[in-house]
């Protein structure tokens, strides 16, 4: 919700602003942000099949673009929360992170947590980044903030989408679809297996966020998501008051 | 001579265009392209006196203003090579590096150096950056390119000025200031000594530069300084060809 979907390359600018508002009415201690690609980093990927790695030349100058689209967004971001007076300062996860098969393996986050402790807030984010094993991916930025959440050792891990939580169904094609204010991680796999069988994802198309949320849950971080796109969840969700969404649970 | 040192925030987009043409036209092999912070870091690392260290909660916004001038400088860089077919990619130094007093002290160069096994060209610059001493501070680009090139056991490192290289004097005040083909370090602090009676720069402004070069010319790099505002003598230092500047000897 930090772009306009359908527009490439355009920042959701009303979005951001309210958001750098809201994280600086909460002002939790020990915040780090993370954000992904939208409209800037995805069309690129997608044209240069970053995260099918590297099989051509040519695909290399695609990399570098979309990384530098990430970078154009992040600093839209980085700037709209130094304006909201919230001392935000960027990191490129490409900069020192590689993955292995797309998987973040060893990281060294002593940069992000040496900012924290310096009471500044790291933003990072969904990037093109080089892989050991298929040459360069993308680093969603689901599963970037998860790795933070667990190597830092986060209370709490929000994730903001374009709607309520984990729905039953796609809310925004199924009128009957129903928010889910617990969701289990017990029954995913089964649900998952249902779900397939009727071609629909039951969680709403949370499923890619809520399989990389697992790990966090298993280690005791309370993992939420809320709707980012309506005014005042995040603010109440860094507050840790009660406020529409879903926990995910074991 | 990347940006244009009277106006703040302005890019030399000329120099900049050539000297990534002439960067694709010697397309050597292992390259890293460092700059520096020009019009963009300069008055606001110096606004917020970010290379003196932490004092006040005030600098912290400074600070990461600071990066983001870079940010925006490097992208413009990073974008003019990628339009000359070289194969750049940004890198943030102050993503992975934490200095100690003001120096580099343990680094860790994998992600650059996985970059150049990709035959990609990393970017980095001079940059705001943590210190575990001093809170933050400014890294310059002189240092990060000697550190570069001595961890990345590099053969050569070119330093792009705007003169034609070291001189006996301030060329750009002093008239009989004169080009020094071959600046020998033996006899370094002498001549400053010398120097500092006469109340001159003995190096005409490269001293910083030049000490910072001294551990690479031990490491037996071939160090020179060449004009990068001239057009063609990066492409001849590239290409190891003869060319007005000065090569700084033990």
């Amino acid at each position: 919700m930090v772009t306009v979907k359908e527009e490439p390359m355009t920042p959701h600018t009303e979005n951001i602003r309210r958001l750098a508002g809201e994280i600086a009415s909460a002002s939790p201690r020990g915040l780090v942000v993370v954000h992904g690609g939208g409209s800037f980093g995805h069309p690129l990927a997608k044209r240069h099949a970053i995260s099918e790695g590297y099989s051509s030349p040519e695909q290399v100058p695609g990399f570098s673009r979309t990384h530098q689209a990430m970078v154009a967004l992040n600093r839209i971001v980085v700037d709209a929360l130094l304006d909201a007076s919230v001392p935000a300062v960027s990191v490129a996860p490409s900069s020192f992170i590689v993955t292995d098969g797309g998987r973040i393996g060893e990281v060294d986050f002593g940069t992000v947590r040496r900012f924290i402790e310096s009471e500044m807030v790291p933003v990072l984010y969904g990037d093109a980044v080089l892989d050991r094993v298929k040459g360069f991916t993308i680093l969603s930025g689901d599963q970037l903030a998860v790795r933070l959440a667990l190597d830092l050792g986060a209370d709490q891990l929000i994730f903001g989408a374009d709607v309520d939580g984990v729905y039953t169904a796609d809310p925004k094609l199924d009128p009957r679809a129903r928010l889910v204010e617990r969701f289990s991680l017990s029954g995913l796999d089964e649900m998952v297996e249902i779900g397939d069988a009727l071609a629909t994802d039951v969680t709403g198309g949370m499923l890619g966020k809520i399989r990389e949320a697992a790990s966090a849950v298993d280690a005791g971080i309370v993992v939420s998501v809320v709707n980012a796109s309506e005014p005042g969840r995040v603010l109440k969700a860094l507050r840790g008051e009660d406020v529409t969404g879903t926990l995910i649970t074991r």
